[in-house]
């Protein structure tokens, strides 16, 4: 019973979004509006109205989408405006049974008679470059599908169901209003809601969609803020309706490099995109189901199935497909901060989009080194500067403004920790996507064109270690210049202490260096380059050998830091090997094979670290990444899990492998739920401190690898 | 002192705002946010930051346009946020001297040495169909000028100024990263601020404006989401520093009938536009200094000017300068109501538009003759329907959603207070402006191609009346019947009581049909139609000796409504004066001519009610419309005291004419203040009720005809 009683304080926004369309349609916090936004860092202001109600008299009773607002009607009228909660009893979670799948999710109340469902399809999408019109249509159309319904084969009188939307600031319009012959309301020429004709519909727009009081010679009153569809379900008849939510933004939405979204050359405008999305739904209903059965038919836990969901859900919210007058231009969007194309979150993806559009890695990869690569200048001991080599910006902008070439909108000079330079960390970010993509889809072709990219690569990343080969061994040791003198390198991790956050002899990115020569290793061979090939390999056996010599066999781990005695402990010492073991490289994939020194030293830090009041939180039982930093990265752990859970499966205490369960609430609660999916999340609380509304968690993916 | 006291309570936004652009950059309400907004029904939320600091050191003193706000650091530090005002010395009203000018709003602090001043020019404007590109561009450009100064001359050490923005939602970027190489930022492809290039100016972007930490290559860090310019005057010196502020709406902008601003046409984008209002600075500035001159020159008291002033403002605000492939589409959008070229808006907005640009009035009624008309049925006593005539809609749409032809947004069926239909209200809106356009630009082959219009208006007029001529006595007895037989006309008062509201034997709307008859008189006589323009004078006969009976001799007034006993008393029985009498027409120009006994009791009426406790607000001594409702519109009073102030002086009792200063004060504090001009005011409080950011105070600068 306490586990139930758990799940009914579940309250968490999902972002339902189409892919590519930098736009979702957020609803799911309870008590909270949300609905339509493009572009945004978090949800939408929207009142929401679903639900329904036995006859035309009697309540409406509404799933939590809204909260009281002010009437729009007194303006008008001149009497004084009073906040208001709409006519109807407001179901609480326990009334209602929410299942959020991998492609849907789906309010079901009234004894499992009224259902809602938005369902938000992904999947195999072929490269935008060779597709046709039509395929691109069908696969970057700015819509999403869904459907409402009640069962009232058993009822005496008709049951109504709404659809509604209330937008304090906005006003809506009938879809007719656009030439467009369908009920529905749509927002100027960016969102647009409707169903499917039926003489069991009709639109409703006033001041109080449940209460109008003003109607005009089509019955509606256009003024009002407030729109909706009822639905009448006649007695003894079940009914599902369709809904469609459309989005369109028109022209050029990015600076510094102009570009436009790719649908915009297959939809003139939004009402295209609603006709298409009611036409076509059968094909994205399927496209929907198929993804959903999938995910269930994993053996992984419900919280995990859940965690895949959710973490999809906001992944497909920050995607972007734009174009320009050559070529599509692929961006993922960070969450909250909107920074495009961060390249270590791009590395993160890598899993997902491989998997469903591997183009979109193609392109970012491309873009990254034409536009976004850069080369600098080290620092030795000695204060001299020596050329470093071949990196990588940060992202490629924020908030839809491209940076400047080889600039990213992130990183500023003289720090030491968060906005500092990640040189080496985009580096290997590089190698590491360019390697698992070309391997992964065989484009060796692909790998050919950027065959000096590579070697320049490989080069830079030995520099770093060393400008003298005589005094390499494998490990990060020399800052960048590039953020200046008084500058040092940090990681993806900027946000956490010294045990992550600083790049040089950091643990977590020695290992990345690692699996980024055993994947460099694999991709030289299929170029046949054998000796290039060999040389990482002699590189990753550098690292490895060194890696082995920094494990502390006092206490069983591995420091964070290989300075400063440090104490950290960290689980993203696993992180590197995730890249080799995704390919299913041998190197790693064996145990017992070329690396088994290392990964058996690797397996008892994992066992020494993965306890309570280690990297376990004492009082949440969560994983943390660091020992000494209570700022964990739900997106991270995961990646983490895969590796531990097939690689290290012998660390996995009791408590470490209740987790999920952890994890899986935090998302649940209001807390993250406030902002869909979070990964910055403070261990002992469950409560985020950063990474809101953020697509990085699709890294759990990797979970369904078989 | 009492007086200046009051003075430094003043706290009020003001809309700056280009010709037709819907776009206000918006400040001036104390501890308040605002900037650049398009398309909304208020002020937008951006923080500006302007002020100066003496010497690098000292706390910089901002102007109060600005309030608390998170941080967007801490979500990328991982600490917590915390609501915090900037480090600054935030003046208050006592510390600066603000002068709203007619095309001007400036600031000074500092013992007059600190200056800051935004420019709102507007003038003759010519048609655009016969407009070249280049007076286009400079005529419709969506940009703002302004300027940044102080006087240094016998400082010691350099001052420095800021003009700077923080929006909690978005994040500017630098505008040489998109292609302009001037100091300034935008906001993507909508607003942004430059100034001229200069070695004294430094770009600054980051979380704190003030307080930087964080600097990349180019000392900026675009992640952040304040930024701004700061300007250097160095000791001995006096500078004043231009600034432009630019906006731009791409693409199709409305719905219904998809239009587009007619700038773009003009100007292919935003840096363009900044460009532009840069360069041609020294034009703009001439046109604002000539409005300005214009005003002072009058002998109007100073708060009359500052009505005059900010009703301009607001009204720019809600300018709409759009085209089709076909030709420019003129729209004023109603204020917070945002509904489009409402026509009793039009006719107030009238004298304005045909001071500067009287095709705007062309166009519009261009517009709603072509697909903004009907006609109807009119129920008789005895419930037979009967054909009415022409007539023309409430408004074009909302929201930028033209509505469907025939229909308004605003009208609905089955009532008979607001938002019911306004049949005859628009009919004589119609003939009004037409007349006015025609008579005061002698544009006579424009009303020529509107011939049978005007007889169809006149027919619908006196149908109205009664059908049977031979029971006409010309005043409105007879209902539309397109709100339904339960419906009732009603008047552009909507939200008054009965007094105002009711359209059927409304004094209000009678002395309007006058006006109307008269003018129309006046346009038949220029058309060479004699017979019907004599058919026309006699109706005004009619309407004038009804009028004339209609008087009740007890009270010395007329009742407001000649039906069921009614005791209101209202100022807007003048109204219908106000056309013949902008127009110079002789008939009612002349106390002692042709209608000189009815002006001698309208006289004798204004005398009686212009008395506290009647029209005059007992408790603040503002004018009131009504003496049986306490709402009261200062548009409308400001089109009144034009007709008592030139045609019955007599009537103006001291408390009547010390009223400018209530109304002044008024819109000087908070309450109106906080969404610039407001129209709808409670008469006793001063607190607004409806009609915020509204358009229609230009009836105000009838004030200014000689």
């Amino acid at each position: 019973m306490a586990a139930f009683r758990e799940e009914k304080d579940e309250s968490f926004h999902s972002q339902h979004a189409p892919l590519g369309a930098f736009a979702s349609f957020t609803i799911g916090l309870v008590d909270s509006p949300g609905g339509f936004g493009h572009a945004l860092r978090g949800p939408a202001r929207q009142n929401v109205y679903v639900g329904f109600r036995a006859g035309r008299k009697s309540a409406w009773r509404l799933l939590p989408f809204f909260a009281a607002t002010k009437s729009g009607e007194a303006a008008f009228t001149g009497e004084p405006s009073s906040t208001r909660p709409p006519k109807a009893k407001t179901l609480r979670p326990r009334d209602y049974r929410r299942v959020l799948d991998w492609a849907s999710d789906t309010w079901r109340a009234d004894r499992e008679r009224f259902g809602f469902s938005l369902l938000s399809p992904f999947g195999e999408t072929a490269d935008p470059v060779r597709m046709g019109k039509a395929e691109a249509r069908r696969a970057f159309s700015p819509h999403l599908n869904g459907w409402i319904e009640y069962d009232n084969r058993r009822g005496k009188s008709p049951v109504q169901l709404v659809f509604g939307l209330g937008d304090p600031d906005s006003v809506f319009h009938p879809l007719t209003d656009s030439g467009l012959a369908l009920p529905g309301f749509a927002l100027g020429t960016q969102f647009a809601y409707a169903t499917a004709p039926s003489k069991l519909v009709e639109m409703r727009q006033g001041f109080d969609v449940f209460a109008p009081k003003y109607r005009d010679f089509r019955g509606l009153c256009v003024l009002g803020g407030e729109s909706g569809l009822i639905f009448t379900v006649p007695a003894g008849t079940r009914r599902r309706f369709p809904l469609v939510l459309a989005f369109f933004a028109q022209g050029i939405v990015t600076t510094g490099h102009p570009a436009r979204y790719a649908y915009t050359r297959n939809f003139r405008n939004l009402e295209e995109v609603v006709a298409h999305g009611l036409d076509q739904r059968k094909h994205y209903e399927t496209v929907a189901e198929v993804r959903d059965r999938e995910l269930a038919a994993t053996s992984l836990s419900d919280d995990q199935k859940f965690l895949i969901a959710q973490a999809t859900h906001s992944y497909l919210g920050s995607t972007q497909l734009l174009c320009d007058d050559k070529a599509p231009i692929w961006v993922v969007n960070e969450g909250e901060y909107r920074m495009m194309n961060t390249f270590d979150l791009t590395v993160d993806h890598l899993f997902f989009e491989l998997r469903w559009f591997p183009w979109a890695v193609q392109n970012t990869l491309d873009r990254f080194a034409a536009h976004y690569s850069y080369v600098d200048q080290i620092r030795l001991p000695d204060g001299r500067a020596v050329p470093g080599g071949l990196s990588f910006t940060h992202d490629m902008g924020v908030h839809q403004a491209f940076a400047p070439t080889g600039h990213s909108s992130y990183e500023c000079d003289h720090l030491r920790g968060c906005f500092s330079h990640m040189t080496m960390e985009q580096l290997l970010n590089w190698v590491l996507c360019a390697a698992c993509y070309a391997i992964h889809t065989h484009d060796v072709a692909w790998l050919r064109k950027h065959r000096s990219t590579l070697h320049a690569c490989a080069e830079s990343m030995r520099r770093r270690d060393d400008p003298d080969p005589g005094k390499r061994d494998g490990i990060l040791k020399h800052d960048s210049l590039r953020g200046g003198r008084d500058g040092a390198e940090i990681t993806t991790y900027d946000s956490l202490d010294v045990s992550l956050g600083q790049a040089r002899n950091n643990l977590y990115l020695a290992v990345k260096t690692l699996g980024a020569w055993i994947v460099m290793e694999k991709a030289l061979k299929l170029l046949g380059l054998p000796a290039e090939a060999n040389a990482a390999a002699l590189s990753a056996d550098l690292v490895a050998q060194t890696l082995v010599a920094k494990f502390d066999h006092a206490s069983g781990t591995f420091p964070a830091v290989f300075e400063a005695d440090n104490q950290s402990r960290i689980i993203p010492a696993v992180e590197g090997l995730a890249y080799p073991l995704f390919l299913g490289l041998e190197a790693v994939v064996d145990r017992h094979g070329r690396f088994a020194s290392l990964l058996d030293l690797v397996g008892r830090h994992l066992k020494a670290i993965l306890r309570p009041g280690i990297c376990i939180d004492a009082i949440s039982g969560a994983w943390k990444m660091s020992s000494t930093s209570n700022n964990t990265w739900w997106s991270k752990i995961a990646l983490a899990q895969f590796v531990v859970r097939r690689l290290f499966p012998e660390s996995l205490s009791a408590a470490a492998k209740a987790a999920d369960r952890v994890h899986a609430r935090w998302q649940r609660s209001a807390a993250c739920g406030a902002f869909a999916l979070c990964d910055q999340i403070r261990s002992d609380t469950g409560v985020p401190c950063g990474s809101r509304y953020y697509p990085r968690g699709v890294t759990s993916i990797l979970w369904m690898e078989s």
